[in-house]
């Protein structure tokens, strides 16, 4: 197994383009194909100041380091979000990388900053845990944007994350998540522009770039998302594209271009006003992450008789808001 | 497990409807989700001639069978494409429904009439097995209906069917394909309508309506077939389905309530002029049947070397569009 480049021996095949890889070609790969990603879709330019929402995952990892590799100005971002050990080895992980970087990484505990953590407060806000997490995430990063006057946040989603986005949207055709669903959103009315520049790149390459770079990071998948849809769609996915390498690329990549036109909605309301506790800009008086702390920190009655969980068969729609609307995982 | 509606003792399980069923409340299940499609979708009335496209299998001989319960003047049709035993047991099957319900079949057999079957056929005119099959039927079907003066062609594709067509539309994106998936087309340009009743009901309850009414039918799939993408995408669907009931009947009729719309295009050209050879409408001088049956049946030169077979890496997109259009199975 020789690299399709250089004829050195390869590490890696990558079948959907029909080749295989030295390190040096892998990596030089990846950054191109990020390139290509944020130059295709207009992300953002070689000027503006990027926040990375880091997880600690591979994804995030890498996506900040090859944004670094490529001289882009990016800064981390990391929330503890209280889902006890996993969140604190995922922190421990994104402070190892910008220590060893020499980067800039920016830290929120929730626990310690709003008073609940995930597992707890989803429980309390009878909401499912993806999301309240979502929730939780998109608010904060969105935070952490503004206040630090950066450009654009971006967010390690890589192909297989935004090709289950869509199977999941498209298998509900749930139309107005994909008029939404693209690698770039705008800023607008106060929210910061977000983009994803992994949507030409795989979860397993992304985890080759990692393990070649030497960057540690937290393997295991969240505790609380395991046998979400999210992940099913995945697999859905991964079954059809181990027939036809290339498959999901195709699918998610055909869709921007042939199909998510036909969804667009027009503008939407640039007229938001202000949540009155936190100034975020929102569609009520009070935003749905004020509401969500709310509840998550208010001490819950004592129930005696069996309880049925709201939204407990909902867990798709709410994954998919969560993913589709361009935040982080 | 008794019957949802009388709790006699059940038969089967429909998941996605949660519900349990005794022979005879299985049977008015058919019916009334038979009944339901044509209304929903003005399928056609009761004074229309209606020609049913049969292959032998359960799908056809089930519709065949509803559409004379429910009181309609349907005939059947049937091809022998020269499958080798397949298409001999087809016919057989065909004509014993016929003949055991007193209805009456039209016939015609392919290398009697036209010189050429399918496998060697598709061979000679350098197409695969089900473009040529779809081909050949679409265009006698047409022929048959127009010649005997029926008002609408049936098939028998089912909801599986239907969903498995339109997934791999969508995996590709094939948004032409995705603008003309309709369960019913209507008539224009010399062609007739065509409708399929069957998009409420999934091919499990078809084989159970087949074995509940005592209707013999040719159980295998056909050997051309085997291992096409068609089946794949229902393998991938059904794996979905086994983890959310419903979701596939969802997927399939949410598309056409919300999606459709957004991919369909303006009315087609209905200034088609005829073949110059059979008379069918066609866009060329000589229409593709009769270019088909042209190759088909013209003796092919000795190739000395290896030959690459023109279209092989296109089964998908040729077997989507042999059904995509309407047409039967």
């Amino acid at each position: 197994m020789k690299c399709t480049v250089c004829r050195e021996p390869a590490v890696i095949d990558i079948r959907r383009h029909n080749a295989y890889f030295c390190p040096d070609h892998f990596l030089r790969l990846c950054r191109d194909q990020t390139a290509k990603a944020i130059k295709d879709h207009q992300m953002f330019g070689p000027d503006d100041r990027v926040l990375v929402a880091v997880s600690g995952g591979k994804d995030s990892l890498a996506v900040w380091d090859i944004l670094l590799e490529l001289g882009y100005r990016a800064d981390g971002f990391v929330i503890g979000l209280g889902i006890g050990d996993y969140s604190a080895a995922s922190t421990q992980h994104a402070r190892d990388y910008a220590t060893g970087r020499g980067a800039t990484l920016l830290e929120v505990n929730l626990p310690d900053e709003y008073g609940y953590d995930i597992p707890s407060g989803s429980k309390a806000a009878r909401r499912t845990p993806c999301s309240a997490c979502g929730l939780t995430k998109r608010h904060l990063f969105d935070k952490a944007a503004v206040d630090g006057g950066y450009d654009v946040v971006v967010t390690g989603h890589n192909l297989d994350d935004e090709a289950a986005v869509l199977f999941g949207n498209v298998l509900h055709w749930h139309t107005e998540y994909l008029g939404r669903q693209s690698p770039v959103l705008p800023a607008r009315a106060g929210f910061p522009r977000k983009a994803k520049p992994l949507i030409r790149l795989g979860e397993r390459e992304m985890a080759a770039y990692c393990v070649l770079k030497g960057i540690d990071y937290i393997v295991e998948e969240c505790p609380m998302a395991a046998g979400n849809r999210h992940l099913q769609y995945k697999e859905s996915l991964n079954s059809v594209e181990a027939r036809s390498p290339g498959a999901k690329f195709d699918f998610y990549h055909r869709f921007l271009t042939a199909a998510a036109p036909a969804f667009r909605i027009a503008d939407e309301d640039d007229t938001l006003s202000r949540c009155e506790r936190c100034g975020a800009p929102c569609s009520a008086e009070v935003c749905a992450f004020c509401r969500l702390v709310e509840r998550a920190t208010t001490p819950q009655p004592v129930h005696l008789g069996p309880r049925r969980r709201r939204g407990a068969a909902n867990t798709a729609t709410t994954t998919d808001r969560s993913t589709a609307e361009g935040h982080a995982p």
